[in-house]
């Protein structure tokens, strides 16, 4: 099976990515809303976590990784691609390869976590691939909490946006990543905000469509996952507020079961 | 040694007040930064995070036990006492007799974490102690994280703060307890809203002077306390944003000891 893992409910936008876009294949989601968010939380302590979910999700029957979330991609991937010998995704590559295919004038905006865009990944993976890019990189970690409150619409909100966007809209920039799975959710504002020419690039959509060419690559790895549109929520945590936006995030009601880290 | 944890570095508020109203106690100090914030978690899941909190504490020398931490106290007190026999003090009751010793009207407002106002506790106990007055609650939850991000003195804040106080402004409520640890770092903006004529009750001031009168009134459990004047700082993660945070909670540079739960 395909296993996803996120800081908490806001994978959920990559879990719907991947079902609109390869639908069929069953899936198993661990989402840490014990621990969330990872954003704001330092290095080791987020690869801990990656590799407490991978160790989950294997027990659990995954025989693929997905790292939804943008955080543990950043810092986590090595850390995880050396101890589990399996495919592993993240999130950044194809975003990245996304945005430069995207991108006309090679002025790309990179927002995130704190942790995301402290790491600078984004900017060393665009620059690795394309030299003469130039990009321009901004944290916006109240966003997180913005979306998990389900403030989608409110004033508040907007004016939060039109904030953390203005370095990047004054670079004129013609392409931005949204480098954290809740920004998707905010994806009408922020085009709003940072106007309405500029390229959003939704890294949920860019891991789907790697996942599914790699699958079309290696059909021995294809045929080994099931696929009985089955799909399998679990959290470290459950509130009322977790079930609200997981259905925000995944435009559905679902059942969540809660198991202990 | 005097314990205090929080769910993170909101908590030194608190340290700060038990250091001004009772100097020269050791302190250790235990903020979970790992898994920070609690106000957003279920009731088990916080539970079982005052237990680990409190194990590690006493392991590090804590004679007595403050949950500085008002999700915390809200959820974890019963839990707290049964399971640790010691002094345990919690921040819920200490604020609801300094809040009904101050107001007039008994029209008492409380602000606190999704999880603290869910819990009813406040309620439950200032109608206990005071079966005429009238409670008023309202969830703040994005208060938090604009404190950690250290947004205090902008406008959004601001606005905020006025959209989620405005049901208690219409309420007329005469005293208002600020139900969580970070609260006091916005107690300026808040009585701006709320109005100059609302009593604002500090759960932080008022739990230490409870345990200065419960220190006074046990002189044997008092000199078994060191006095050397000496505080340790202990997280469960460390940022340069954590590091941040505790200087403005606490008003001063302060060394964090990083340790893994």
């Amino acid at each position: 099976m395909i296993g996803i893992f996120d800081s908490g409910i806001g994978g959920l936008t990559t879990v719907r990515a991947i079902l609109e876009i390869m639908p069929g294949y069953d899936l198993i989601y661990f989402g840490d809303t014990a621990r969330t968010p990872y954003g704001t939380k330092s290095r080791s302590t987020v690869i801990r976590y990656a590799i407490e979910n991978t160790e989950f999700l294997i027990k659990k029957g995954a025989t693929m990784i997905v790292m939804a979330c943008n955080t543990a991609s950043s810092v986590a991937t090595e850390a995880i691609k050396e101890r589990f010998d399996m495919p592993i995704f993240e999130v950044i590559s194809p975003a990245v390869a996304l945005a430069i295919e995207t991108s006309k004038r090679m002025q790309i905006g990179v927002i995130g976590t704190r942790g995301t865009i402290k790491s600078g990944i984004y900017e060393k993976k665009i620059l690795e691939k394309a030299d003469q890019a130039r990009v321009f990189s901004t944290p916006c970690p109240l966003l997180v909490p913005l979306v998990e409150e389900g403030w989608v619409k409110k004033p508040e909100t907007a004016m939060i946006v039109k904030k953390y966007l203005l370095p990047l809209k004054t670079r004129q920039i013609d392409t931005l990543i949204l480098g954290c799975t809740h920004y998707p959710i905010l994806k009408s504002i922020i085009q709003q905000k940072i106007g309405r020419r500029v390229a959003i690039i939704d890294s949920s959509i860019a891991v789907s469509n790697t996942i599914k060419t790699y699958l079309d690559d290696h059909p021995d790895i294809e045929k080994t996952l099931s696929k009985e549109g089955r799909a399998f929520f679990f959290v470290s945590d459950i509130t009322t507020q977790f079930e609200k936006t997981a259905e925000i995030a995944l435009k559905r009601k679902i059942d969540l079961t809660h198991v202990e880290m």
